[in-house]
């Protein structure tokens, strides 16, 4: 056998960011208010963000089962949705845009390993969704991804490249379908 | 920026149809005996749904884990099967046949956008499901769909068109296989 | 209509395994300790599961908010680890190796139905998932797949076909994108 999760070093090449403490207090109040079914008012959980160091705009929409790693590592623009069952595992920061709008069952991932160490070490990279992107429902978007602003990511897509501003992509892999704005964006 | 969510408006194309007293009472009992994983036993879950405007015929079998955005806008036939983490996104209607199965993790999703309105206006339509038909685990199926009797959705696939009665589908975006039954259905 | 699920005979083809009542403890035990969010420690976890006849290794991680349908067809190996929403919806067995990683929101789904079958008979089949192999995020495996030693099926792929050791396979329907190790395993 080659791969060794017994000598995995989650030190290696990843911070946390914040103490032990914090981690745990806010992973009990993200179950409590975040991916809780409860309709908790968009406020109130963009208020516990905030307290936790996330930088998030005005008039920011989050719905309920949302699920936040690290609030210090995340960036939200104004007016941005997130919605139902969105997953945003944030090892390394995750920025989105301005009137952005992250669907349904959406899953920012910047979590991954490398597989081709031994010891799997991560190899996590950060997302950034940009200003007016739709990222669609189920969308999967991988670690390292720059969604460009105004970009459309079609339902279901499984997105693990850079995808450019104001492109239209689809599909797993996803690939280029067309542009969403004629003209200049 | 083109995209303006800041400017959406809810009410244009859409109707919720019911108060929001109806809609908020409906979400927590959802909570409580759909999205539970509490086992309740179906004919709660449909007795309750029925309540809230809902037709569904006889003998359904609703999994734990289940989310219906509206029930008033819901048809369910004789026999059905919804299956746990179903996902019936129903700002449209959503009608499913008699004797089908959604599978586990199935999301049958009405909610879409005109991404080329800067308003992001909705574009929301519903969704057919045809008598005898099987939506596979994991399977996504987008606004406007028509799925025809007795067809096959692979697990996994991601369905945004039509697909004929009787026809096995697969794959992202999915496209036609074979067929199910030899000989007329 | 062809398909009959009402007459479908969940007894051909399938058993359960335990009785109905400890079907029913598990059950309940399960959203308390294992579906909850609530970050309950790895070991209690399976010893759990130990009690329900799982076979566990040691050094087993398993995260909050994981599915396992019956603990007593499930096997895992040492140092595996069991990410966020991961669901092992196992009516056959499902044996996952040491040092396997299967990430956030993977499905292992043993679950199948003979959809040439009126009805709708049960063609469950097991899940094999080798050592030292990894099972990307939002991955689907589908019924009767053997997932080699070390092989790697990258985050978002549709699975439903056996997986070559060492290989390393994406997409929907997955297809081989190369090997993870050079030279022999």
């Amino acid at each position: 056998m080659k791969t060794r999760l017994d000598q995995f070093d989650a030190s290696k090449g990843f911070s946390r960011g914040r103490s032990g403490l914090v981690v745990a207090v806010w992973y009990l109040l993200k179950c409590a208010f975040l991916l809780s079914a409860l309709p908790w008012p968009s406020g109130l959980k963009v208020a516990l963000l905030r307290a936790f160091g996330a930088k998030i705009g005005n008039g920011v929409v989050i719905k309920p089962r949302v699920n936040v790693h690290f609030p210090w590592k995340l960036e939200v623009g104004d007016h941005a949705w997130i919605g139902e069952e969105v997953f945003i595992l944030n090892f390394e920061p995750v920025k989105i845009g301005a009137q952005a709008c992250i669907s349904q069952r959406g899953f920012l991932c910047t979590g991954n390993h490398d597989y081709r160490d031994p010891q799997f070490s991560y190899r996590n990279a950060p997302i950034t969704v940009g200003d007016g992107a739709w990222i669609g429902a189920s969308v999967f978007v991988g670690p390292g991804v720059e969604v460009g602003d105004e970009a459309v990511l079609a339902a279901g897509s499984v997105v693990t490249r850079n995808v450019p501003v104001n492109a239209v992509v689809a599909g797993n892999p996803a690939s280029e379908r067309g542009v969403r704005w004629r003209g200049a964006v």
